[in-house]
């Protein structure tokens, strides 16, 4: 499937024995598949091959490589060869890189691109200053705009200039400016389909759906996928259009953001670069952090039990019932806040609902309480040894530990929300842990009530 | 933000007044937001402003409704109205509502539209004829074709006509075919920039990226995100065009399998419609189903500790460590197999790389083991009463089960998916229980080693 695995040996070899060839062969395939034969290159090989193509040819490949693959490259290439492939890249892909490039590195980068292209480097610090995840990180300057009085033949004569000058940018739309302020659009569609001499002020939709340049990407993102549009303008307040985002980028987007939100729930800080190219050092501390963290909130399941000693000492064989307990709790909250997590991030859900949320959440744990209850409670009975009354504790503890899973799960993730911390850092686990204290109390609180006359027989309640 | 919640209440007035005045405003807005403010209505309301709508203006309000309300208005309305909203409907949109509808009153639909309009009748059965989740049901047959042998002011008269004909439909790329076969493509921006006496076959591009009609539709999304392409050409293996997939559908089906692979890592059963569309009936199933299965699964933790009573019974406060213990088996399971889990989505990861990811992920468990085995030593010292020797099982135990729960966290997501199940089945909740169990055998067997001495004062060891 993967030609890259089919060519990579190969294309080593002509390239060592003529790398002109090599460009020819090149020629015949897309750029998506150059860059995953690139990517299976040594840096050095990779640099080599990068240098002898036309910045106009590299830069599309140079743009579909890994972060980690370009900044190689950066390091493998002479600034200036790097800065020319740089001038040809697509605006938002320019930025992205210096975004991601290691500061220093960037910032010596960005002075060569300023003597090579003046233009290129002023659009990347334009960029730069708005916030990597906003809308205006994402765009791209590059559209086709004319004004209100161009004819219909006129705009079509705009496009066709534009794709000559730029052969790998998609037009999707022809934008329409008075004074610098987006006045409507008209789809080429559209355009091809209108009368060639009516002016485009005739012809343009002027409802258009755009979004700001701070708006979050993934809400630009939910705006794109509901109104299926294949470029969204990025305008100002005042109505000034700063450029416009393509849908292949709101892909990219998407699934990023659901890489980053799985992780989170996983309990792992979210990985910049995929697994196999994170490194073992990298991997200890994303999934370190978290396992202390996760580790400390545990303490208190083992404080808890030794705080009710007396209670376990009471009752023969509780103690060995309190991880089925404990994790019967947390496996509902985990389910709540999944739930929750992933129905704020398509719109669903928002903070403001809480309420609704609560009342359901509280039912669902009741019903579903009862429905494990029942089963904990034949469960215990099998054992001929058991008191009735203690199968009668746990029917109880479940009920009331599903509720409390149940409640926390779906509570947490909107209370992060409002504090501005990404709901997903209320992981499974993270939910789970903390339900696994909260269970530990309901389960001795239950045994202490229904459990009353044999705690007393074997001394009374010492806990209070 | 939302024109729904704003104009509702207002619009039902408007309804009950003046119908007609209903249509006019609506035609002011985009479809996507007469589609919220349908949402909002009574499905009776709703009925009544669809049926006075042309059905060419109902049927793109219709096609972006959930799929529970479609439902409600293929029941409230009569069969002649839907059918012909039906007949005015996108091919791949028109298929979906057939293959969500209950079979019943999906079939006589059906035969309502065979009378209406007997061609859109058998598109619904040819795409039918797909799996719900292959390219062949996401794919749309309307597109513009041509022949080799056509101008370029041939093809963008077609593309003319073909606006005129379906003015909702987006055109991406217009389609030369010979014979009926795929010989290229070209996108409307190439034609509008090509010289319009040139023929088609000099400009096409002919290595097309297509699909076939049974790929599964997450491997075409992650297709067309790589290429970057706005419409992708389903192929059959000898050529023949049977239609293409548009990108809006595409973003469409990320979100939904994203949404499914979250909810499964929770350990929920994906949710057909969002949160607060489920019935409680509905939410009691589809979490009723896991909790049993993980509440089942938890009850060897219980077994497990009956079983080695005896070195609990030998080890004062030895019990009041499983919690933490084996959660953190839990914890670090979770890790893994949410890494896994989306590394297999995005296409990063295969099952083929399993021993790559074995010698990884013990590794990592040996690492972070021994961090919180440091961190667990300490916290067990801290109390004057314990014995070291017990501070050093429990500082082996955490090496022994994060180790443990690294390596199952990662081997079963490739396990299920060699075999045919989604991986994101092996949910957090899921892994956690099975590594409690684990958990408990691992500080159990470390117990006998390192307390030998302790146990056989106690008693002797009574467990094998």
């Amino acid at each position: 499937m993967r030609l890259a695995t089919l060519l990579g040996p190969d294309l080593k070899e002509i390239l060592k024995e003529d790398p002109d060839q090599a460009r020819a062969l090149l020629e015949e395939l897309h750029a998506e598949d150059i860059a995953d034969i690139v990517s299976e290159l040594e840096p050095e090989e990779a640099a080599m091959l990068m240098q002898r193509l036309q910045p106009q040819d590299a830069a599309p490949i140079f743009e579909r490589l890994e972060e980690h693959e370009q900044e190689d490259l950066v390091e493998a290439m002479p600034p200036e060869s790097i800065a020319r492939i740089a001038s040809e890249m697509e605006p938002d892909d320019r930025a992205d890189l210096f975004s991601t490039l290691p500061e220093e590195m960037g910032d010596r980068l960005l002075e060569t691109l300023s003597r090579v292209d003046p233009v290129a480097a002023d659009e990347v610090r334009e960029i730069e200053k708005f916030a990597d995840t906003a809308a205006g990180h994402l765009m791209t300057t590059k559209y086709v705009s004319v004004s209100p009085r161009v004819t219909v033949r006129g705009a079509l004569d705009a496009v066709r200039a534009f794709v000559k000058e730029h052969s790998e940018s998609p037009v999707y739309n022809v934008h329409v400016l008075q004074d610098g302020a987006l006045f409507g659009l008209a789809s080429l569609r559209e355009l091809v389909a209108a009368e060639e001499t009516a002016t485009m002020a005739d012809v343009v939709r002027q409802n258009v759906i755009s979004v700001p340049p701070d708006m979050d990407q993934e809400e630009v993102a939910r705006r794109m996928a509901k109104y299926d549009l294949a470029a969204m303008p990025v305008v100002t307040t005042d109505g000034k259009l700063l450029g416009i985002i393509t849908v292949d980028d709101i892909i990219d987007v998407l699934t990023q953001e659901q890489t980053e939100d799985v992780q989170r729930i996983g309990g792992v800080e979210p990985l910049d670069v995929p697994y196999f190219q994170t490194s073992f050092l990298e991997f200890i501390k994303k999934r370190g952090v978290w396992l202390i963290i996760l580790f400390v909130e545990e303490f208190f399941t083992q404080t808890a039990l030794r705080y009710y000693d007396p209670v376990f000492e009471a009752i023969k064989g509780a103690s060995y019932y309190v991880p089925l307990l404990i994790s019967t709790g947390g496996n509902s909250g985990s389910q709540s806040s999944t739930l929750i997590i992933r129905g704020m991030a398509v719109g669903e859900i928002k903070p403001k609902d809480w309420w609704r949320i609560i009342v359901r959440e509280m039912g669902m744990g009741l019903v579903l309480g009862l429905i494990l209850g029942t089963i904990g409670f034949a469960r215990v009975l099998m054992y001929r040894d058991q008191h009735v009354n203690f199968a009668l504790t746990i029917a109880i503890t479940l009920v009331g530990i599903v509720m409390v899973g149940c409640t926390v799960g779906s509570m947490l993730p909107l209370v992060l929300k409002r504090a501005g911390i990404d709901p997903a850092t209320s992981s499974t686990p993270f939910i789970a842990s903390l339900v696994d204290v909260l269970g530990i109390i309901v389960f001795v609180h239950v045994a202490k009530i229904v459990m009353a006359s044999v705690i007393a027989a074997a001394g009374g309640p010492v806990v209070h």
